[in-house]
């Protein structure tokens, strides 16, 4: 399936496009252009090897005299599944901690220092299917499950913080949620991130499986950096991304799951639109491939029962908050994008275009509470 | 100076990509095709004989069995300035009310119900000079100034829904306002907008001529559809989109001046993301040209004093709220866009995504109304 996909935007136009319009077509597109990370020989053979795609791209502030660069490597991981989606649960999931394993090793190589692997990453995304089982079973307690074990290993042993979504058990609780599992460099559960707005349109009513997140909006204070997770679906959602950096977030990761035909045109819209209005950096991953699965299901459009719901079309990418971006990912291949930051430009660009300043936000806090009211009269002028 | 800028993202795709390629990028890029509208001849010819762009599209929505479509046109209206700075100040405002009442014609010939012009049309975007004589005499009475005259005469012979967006004296209260001024087809004043978001950036320190806008949110309800105005700078405020859209709007213009060089890449973004968000149709209005000043002035950026403070790259585009998008007018020209949007695309959008469903508002309420205390505590969780 993949393999008759578009393979990306960016290869598109570098292929065809003359140099001198190329160079004013990406300043607009893309905005202020990003340097190319030079990524260790080894690095790049390993990927090469284990047949995935590795750039590297830096985002570089002013330098300040008061405070030193506060340069931070992260890196974004998109993969396919490994095994068909009916192998046994265990096999699936152990084949998925090997691929990403592998993947987050060269990640190491590339000095990364927080990365943050696609929604539910240690499963197909079989919410469209509608079935409990077998997919509940992938559910592993966030504090405590093989997958946070294998993540704390993987931290330990690179210095990395390690950003695992997951579908998460709650056994104390009996409840299953859509959870972002964040674990510091030293190893330590720092704590955990519950995807705030559930989508329900087209093949994703995931209320199916667990219901709106009740972590509010957590940043997490690490080493190289405050950083939130917005999960997903939260992408559309303005506040969601703004509560994140009233709270401090100087990065947002957003791993998703979505497909062409949906929503691919506001992918390189949402995130980007959160970097520039809330002065941080955001992060959208999406999965890549196509998902068969073995029961077929409908998709509340009319047409005819089917076994995949499309193609996840990757293009994971990195925006800043002075308007730019990285290039994205591939829409068809395995990949890591390695992007180094200068947090120091979150502060620089804020104090440059005071967005929070002249925000008006207690008069929003006003209105918003008058607006959610029963009662609520819209202030329409009519003639 | 605008001979050697760039002329068009669009133009330079078509150029130069195969066509199958092309249909992928632009699917990315834009999203659903928008078709192309057929425009009278006489309206061609008239916009060639005058010397601008005109351009037409469509946005579609599906036939549903208990309302007729609602298809409103709207026009966007993007110009250069008509005399030198240092012309007489009636002649610059004569000159612009002949220009732009040219292309009006235009838009009434093409079915236009909905016209749009730049910020503060009347007159250059003058506040770079941070002098006060003489640009403050451009401010007119949004009620009674000789320009709303102008409009109501413009809005009843082509039964056509105006909104002018000038420099707003309130000689009541001996303030300056930046105020859009809404005209019925009828002629009569609907009432008026005032920017609510002031820029304090580069060469845009807008608060030197007016303040933050008063008039809220208000939405107008026209015969062709329910329409607000977010002037300029409030495009950087997602929550200036979304306050619009909870009272009601259908289409939010947002008419604009801004230079290549501060904000080009963020153009194509913020509008756009406003239509996805809040399930409307957005209008982004630029003007265009290099305006020349006689005194020089300086940008607060360490560099030499200068005339002009760059080039304004019209660009203007209508977003529809399913993630598509008008082509652009060129960065260089004076142009007509004529949009043709079915209004019940929205709801469409609204029943499909449900963003205002699981936007779960109160509790933003509840959290902004913490966030803006002095005594805020961000939640953070650290080791």
């Amino acid at each position: 399936m993949s393999s008759c996909e578009f393979e990306s935007l960016e290869k598109c136009l570098e292929t065809h496009l003359p140099e001198a319009e190329l160079s004013e077509v990406k300043r607009i597109l893309f905005g202020k252009e990003t340097k190319k990370l030079d990524l260790p020989a080894a690095a790049v053979s390993a990927a090469s090897e284990r047949d995935f795609e590795l750039q590297g791209f830096g985002f570089e502030a002013s330098p300040e005299q008061l405070r030193p660069a506060r340069r931070t490597r992260v890196g974004l991981i998109q993969n396919q599944i490994v095994l068909p989606t009916d192998a046994p649960i265990l096999d699936q999931i152990t084949a998925m901690h090997s691929r990403v394993g592998e993947m987050v090793e060269v990640a190491a190589m590339c000095g990364v220092n927080i990365v943050c692997f696609q929604e539910t990453w240690t499963m197909p995304f079989a919410f469209c299917t509608r079935e409990k089982e077998p997919w509940t079973e992938f559910a592993e307690s966030a504090e405590e499950g093989n997958t946070t074990r294998f993540c704390q290993e993987l931290a330990k042993k690179y210095n990395m913080v390690i950003i695992s979504p997951i579908l998460e058990r709650d056994a104390r609780h009996s409840t299953l949620w859509n959870t972002a599992v964040v674990i510091s460099n030293t190893g330590n559960v720092l704590g955990k991130t519950r995807k705030n707005h559930i989508p329900r349109i087209g093949d994703f009513n995931e209320s199916t499986y667990y219901m709106e997140g009740d972590s509010g909006h957590t940043v997490f204070q690490t080493q190289f950096g405050n950083i939130a997770v917005n999960i997903c679906y939260g992408r559309h959602h303005p506040l969601n991304w703004f509560m994140f950096s009233m709270n401090g977030a100087e990065i947002i990761f957003n791993p998703s799951a979505t497909v062409g035909a949906l929503s691919e045109p506001m992918w390189s819209i949402e995130a980007r639109n959160a970097a520039i209005a809330n002065h941080c950096f955001t992060c959208a991953i999406n999965r890549v491939g196509t998902e068969t699965f073995k029961s077929e299901f409908t998709s509340g459009d009319g047409k005819k029962a089917h076994h995949d719901f499309g193609h996840f079309y990757g293009s994971s990418y990195v925006s800043a908050p002075d308007g730019s971006r990285s290039p994205g990912l591939s829409r068809t291949r395995d990949g890591l994008l390695v992007v180094e930051m200068d947090l120091n430009l979150n502060r620089q660009i804020s104090d440059k275009w005071s967005f929070k300043m002249t925000g008006r936000y207690p008069e929003y806090a006003e209105e918003l509470t008058e607006a959610v009211k029963h009662d609520f009269k819209p202030k329409v002028v009519k003639e």
